[in-house]
């Protein structure tokens, strides 16, 4: 693992996922940029080999004999496409988190490599690790909603209502710092993930967007508020809400989806169930019981599963890639459900188009960058 | 009462509602255009003057000592301004079916005439009748959210998602014609209301509208589903989406609404509580109990309100004022929540500029017109 | 009407309701006991005969050819008895607030009268009138449930959590006075609608019951709490718990049944749905559009229904059952839903049995009185 | 660990509740009845020291210098006493699935031998474990609800609807088997879960109970439903419904508690908010966020936590009591909130009670046995 120190957040979610799914082993990291504090927090945890920076650390692995296989990056965005790229010029796979870099180039570059080196890149898209969200998929893919109408997806927290950074909140800072987020700030953090989610449940390619950026914390130097209208492939039409200064919301992220025939609607924070509507009929409410074909199991229904669960499941997709590397099966990702750097790449195509959109006054943009 | 036919849905909810507030006694009316069948109806519904026409109604109900003081008007849109303009020009009150017209010039020319003559014309804009609506506005006026930063306002319905004007629907049918419903479909139907919601509880005017309008249904001549984003004045943002596409859903018009200090929520199939939430506190779920300083008492809380009772509450405001007036109060809508033809104004240029918006590629149109 | 007076509760929900149906008009009263003040408040509401005792009204009406064809009692429960009899003695049907008496033999006299003289006795029993609980009781008596086995209902309410009744209020004060009331608290005055939505529901009749009442305020002379296991016909068993110091809630009425095959939940604050689960099927939630062939429709479903409307239902099926009367048709109440003095009967030997089961330590009880 | 074998449902729940808490290594096991399987199963989970037997474990484990320090029991409910008893007289603390034993006496010697060994003895009520459950056990300890009137506590599940045990479900047959679950069949299988949760919550020892027990299904050896009424000291009432024939239900543990000034109400389905009710008050949706003072902090509110995060806490404070000996700190369980032997013990006492109530025609039965 490269960053994840004392006091990061996602850093420890990714170690409590790997742990659930009992696939991997935590022998290296680089657990912060100070070189002594990296190496007593690794001492902490329990880490045999805590390295003091992650370029010791992916030289000394690839030589080892038992090196690590992969590494997850878990540092802040600005710092993912140096350390994705070192890693994998050495031979390991990586799981990185969200986003893949703060440039789309640079994703472009790190896709180019992986595949080159026949090595996973998996992105953290967490909520695609839900299992009713895979319900969800499997029931578009299937064609029991007919032909996708409609999409309106919303990731809105309240935490930032307030400016948070000036009063020295850690987490609030560095996500509200171009230099450190990238240049799109509640569009980089949430909205990408609200996207993916669109993408991932419909199955559609986004063609364009037509977006509305504001930043209405006052000295807030990113936007906090995301509107979009996309269009993608097929005719279908969505509608994107991303919110940070949206009071009254933790992290309301949710998705519904209408067809021909069908609808269903989930949300994150009731993760256990999706309604699911077809014409004329009443509306169901499927959970991991009844939706048992559709979704692989994991507790019975009724016990309530998370956001540790999901990151869990990505984890667990992302070993069963590698085992199947390992074992020299091909192509390695057939019917993987986990997202991997195509995905950053799309995310950053999006970001991309929607602040050039807002740019010059809400006019349509297409997502590979031509008008 | 002009319209309200056999078969005719809104009608017969305006007078339920008249009764409810049993401030009403119907006893003139043109039911239909049907001559012998508007008679007839008339004297099935126990109604003592049951014209032939509209305009032979006005006439001789003005003349009359004890002729009618207002007149509800729950014909089809197309029909509304004539009718409209002919009782105000008898010196009748008018409560009329929204929208005042299906053209924006029309309703103009209609608010001028009560104007100088010193006459009601209340547009029963359904849901601002609703308590918990009305306390949310109060909450907002009140300034206890802080300044308004964001509004997400949704109408979506699903029972236009297949072409149920080609099956005979009259419901359907009218609804899709432009020339019966006016230019737009789901847009000028049922997008207006959420438009009117926005603007009711924000106490705010909008300025430019930026829209997608998509017809869905293969053979439909208007649009069913309405994607626009609006600014309104002092920074405030909104989402309004609007479909008669959404599967699933049956009158989910809902909206939340976010200020520097707090939130709000509600949902018209839920009508009896709202969620409001403030900076750092655990959100609240406010009843007509517990809102009681805000809003005007009804049934106790837990004795569910609905669609009637909103209804009834527009007959009822609109009673108060014909009573100030007949006692020479003024000004006669001090204070009044009661739509009026202002609001129907608005809402015809919204609908211009959410037309013209959409033309041009969602460009974003001032709502007076001007670019 | 009897009883109604000024600041009265339910006589001014009965005048709704009975206004909304368009079947009845209000022409005579005797509202209060007081002479004068019943008089005047007649006036003040626009009744045409405001007698000043029900006495006066019962033998006036009885010989007017336009008198009353039927009277409306929401007089204090002990005076229910008196009235009723007198109406009924004169040929007057009756639409009596519920309990029919505060003691079991009055009721049972009250029936007999009735049926010799062949005049309907409604009870209103609110809640059955509501869509879709007669929805449920359809699929139940259909059998699409298989056998009842488990009823869990409950009546819970806050606002006597505090010693109300000390403090003045007028609606506190008489529930709470066991003269007034009948010597059941909580258990007359809300157990019992939870006893007969159980009962109507199920389409069972009870057996026998095991209570334990409280009285948590200190100083309350009556139970404020009750909690009752019962038995009905054919194995079912119920659990039934009414209360009026559960703070937090306003009129929480709910309802579950579970037969062999599947189950049904439903709850008054939320009347507008059900939700219906079948073995092995995802959860539904059926709406009155959904259940369409099940309940007699009224609004489109998603404009939600309440409290006045399921009351309304109640007069619509009074009217009906009395015009059958006047056309002759017989037997009069075939297929009626309309609660009459027997399911009044049922809650009051329902009364009883709680009374005498928790006096004696919540032994078992019969609900015809023997062990 | 000692069961958990391969088809097992809550042994693995334990291990990944192990791993999540971070504070537990899995070096040995006896994790069937079969050696062999016990053996070669050990193997592919990776545990080093992987018996044939517990005895076998808990001898040479307790002669080891690196013997393990705390075992898991998670093998059917007869076997809890012997493997128990095993491992403490061998010095090793104990964290045992529920029930302790299927024998009151039996769980009382076990909480003899531990306490004078000084040894840790932990029984995972697991809903316990959740942060929301510990936030309200905080607000009634805290006396914010005043003292306690009523408590509602529910597990109502439908898997057991049908004669699941007959058709060779491997969960279903030793369930309704007396000889390997106890006496009480849904009794001690989840109504104990709900008994525990009223004490835990509430902090208040149950006194008597009444009860009805049912065995719905045809053939069934066991109760598959339970409604019991409960008075715990200082006058508080419950009511208490627990049954696996419910269909349409998965988990639904849920309760209610209402004291003079307040109430709360938390479902398992939906563990991340607790509704909070002050008497005048709007109702307050706590979460772990605006419960921050009152909970651990786990993720971010917003991030659904489940089933096994409840569980990894029960793992945490064992640690935490653990480690405390280990430091020699005294005493050992001052302010744990770990479910213990005592907890089991009451659990069986209410299970005794229930029993002999139910035998008798629903009497009241005090749980230290006596009338």
């Amino acid at each position: 693992m490269v960053g994840g120190g004392p006091k990061a957040f996602i850093g420890a979610v990714h170690r409590v996922a790997a742990r659930m799914s009992d696939r991997y082993e935590l022998v290296a990291s680089a657990l912060c940029s100070d070189r002594t504090q990296a190496r007593s927090f690794a001492q902490e945890l329990g880490i045999s080999r805590g390295y003091g920076t992650f370029e010791e650390m992916a030289e000394q692995e690839a030589v080892r004999t038992d090196g690590i296989q992969v590494v997850s990056i878990v540092t802040p965005n600005d710092s993912h496409h140096a350390i994705a790229k070192t890693f994998l010029e050495h031979g390991i796979h990586v799981i990185c988190e969200k986003p893949v870099s703060t440039h789309l180039g640079h994703a472009v570059e790190l896709a180019a490599i992986a595949r080159e080196a026949g090595l996973i890149f998996a992105v953290t898209y967490t909520y695609s690790g839900y299992p009713m969200v895979r319900a969800m998929r499997e029931i578009v893919l299937g064609r029991r909603l007919g032909a996708v109408r409609m999409i309106n997806v919303e990731y809105v927290q309240g935490w930032l209502a307030t400016n948070l950074e000036r009063e020295g909140s850690k987490q609030a800072s560095w996500r509200t710092d171009p230099a450190r987020s990238g240049p799109g700030g509640c569009l980089g953090d949430i909205a990408t993930h609200a996207f993916h989610l669109a993408c991932f449940v419909s199955g559609l390619r986004a063609q364009s967007v037509c977006a509305e950026l504001t930043s209405f914390v006052e000295g807030r130097r990113v936007d906090d508020n995301v509107q979009a209208m996309i269009r993608f492939e097929g005719q279908a039409r969505a509608n994107l809400w991303a919110s940070q200064i949206a009071v009254g919301n933790d992290n309301n992220l949710n998705i519904r989806i209408f067809g021909e025939k069908g609808s269903l609607a989930w949300s994150q924070e009731s993760p256990n169930h999706v309604q699911y509507a077809l014409l004329g009929e009443a509306v169901q409410l499927l959970s991991r019981g009844t939706a048992a074909s559709l979704a692989k199991p994991g507790l019975p229904a009724g016990h309530p599963e998370g956001y540790y669960e999901a990151f869990a499941q990505l984890y667990e997709d992302a070993a069963d890639l590698i085992q199947a590397k390992v074992r020299g099966d091909a192509p390695e990702s057939a019917g993987s459900l986990l997202p991997t750097v195509m995905d950053g790449i799309e995310g950053l195509r999006f970001v991309e188009a929607a602040l050039s959109s807002a740019r010059d006054g809400s006019v349509w943009r297409e997502l590979d960058g031509s008008r």
